[in-house]
């Protein structure tokens, strides 16, 4: 037996989610034939805006309103506008600016280069930052800062190589223990690069 | 640092769904943005949909379309019409329904009796229960099967004691061990309820 068809369609929408699979989607689907009719509305206009009035900043390639492209980071002339940070998606600029404490500017890639994925520089924005760096002379510093797994590791060394010739500073993301953690319970990367990347006190 | 708008309230959306907080309401927010365009058009549309062409049964309360109302089972005559099994919710009907082996109707309650929430008879869809039974007196035995926990034991009783007097047959869904499941696995109520419920062989 099949539940009835709009039912079923829902259910189908819900499970095309990532980490979402049969049984959550059914009890999405049917949770939602419960919410208040105004909520669902919103929640389907809610899907369709972001759609259509999203777009990816012409300058760093972070996620931006239609009508503010440049995005509002990049159109600050308050920011440090000799520094870019270079992360993997806009998850990772929303953390670092809930910092408080960086106020430079971002590229944001929306990928890694990935060797074993087949994933290439021309795959990702970096061709963009590259164009970026030659037109902005005033940029003197590029943070890189993708996870320490294989593909962000990749990503950077690519990044170091290609920008060397430019003298352009390039610097990654200090691994080691997170504050507050307990050394025993850090795993075995994190401590080897606590470890190197120790500092005198 | 807020994401622009659309974002914000699409995130805003998907976690007053069940089970999903900020972190994956993010995580699926971005997710939709970058999703197909038809595909995001088709979840909204079946959210409209699915919310504007379902109702419940007028009979069973079990969801059915707008245009199929009564629902499939009640309107299907080769079904057992002198057996009802009263479940909790839709999902039930489906497990139920799975099987193939159940032929009679179902009674949807939408919710259990529940004395510690303060859910009472009334709260659920059971008084149609009763005109139901009073108007369909072909129906002779009233299988409850509402889940093994105190609320649904609560329900049952209530069921039980209030069809007593109309000479209904009252029956419940056995509780036991799961079929294939190993003794030192199940918890201790449901072995108390399989050596309660034991079978001559």
């Amino acid at each position: 037996m099949q539940y009835p068809e709009p039912i079923a369609k829902l259910i189908d929408s819900y499970q095309k989610l990532p980490g979402i699979g049969a049984k959550t989607a059914t009890r999405l689907a049917l949770f939602t034939l419960g919410m208040d009719d105004k909520v669902v509305r919103s929640f389907a206009d809610s899907l369709i805006s972001a759609k259509e009035d999203i777009t990816f900043c012409e300058i760093c390639g972070n996620l931006t309103s239609k009508d503010e492209n440049p995005c509002v980071i990049c159109r600050d002339p308050s920011r440090d506008q000799k520094t870019v940070l270079v992360v993997q998606n806009a998850r990772d600029v929303m953390a670092m600016e809930n910092t408080r404490e960086y106020h430079g500017l971002y590229h944001v890639l929306h990928g890694l280069i990935s060797p074993s994925a087949g994933t290439g520089p021309e795959d990702i924005n970096l061709p963009s930052l590259i164009r970026r760096l030659s037109s902005h002379p005033e940029i003197k510093e590029v943070i890189v800062g993708t996870n320490a797994n294989a593909d962000g590791e990749a990503t950077a060394m690519y990044i170091a190589r290609l920008l060397k010739p430019a003298h352009i500073k390039v610097t990654r993301l200090a691994h080691g223990l997170a504050v507050g953690s307990d050394i025993d319970y850090a795993d075995q990367l994190t401590l080897i690069k606590a470890v190197e990347g120790r500092n005198e006190i």
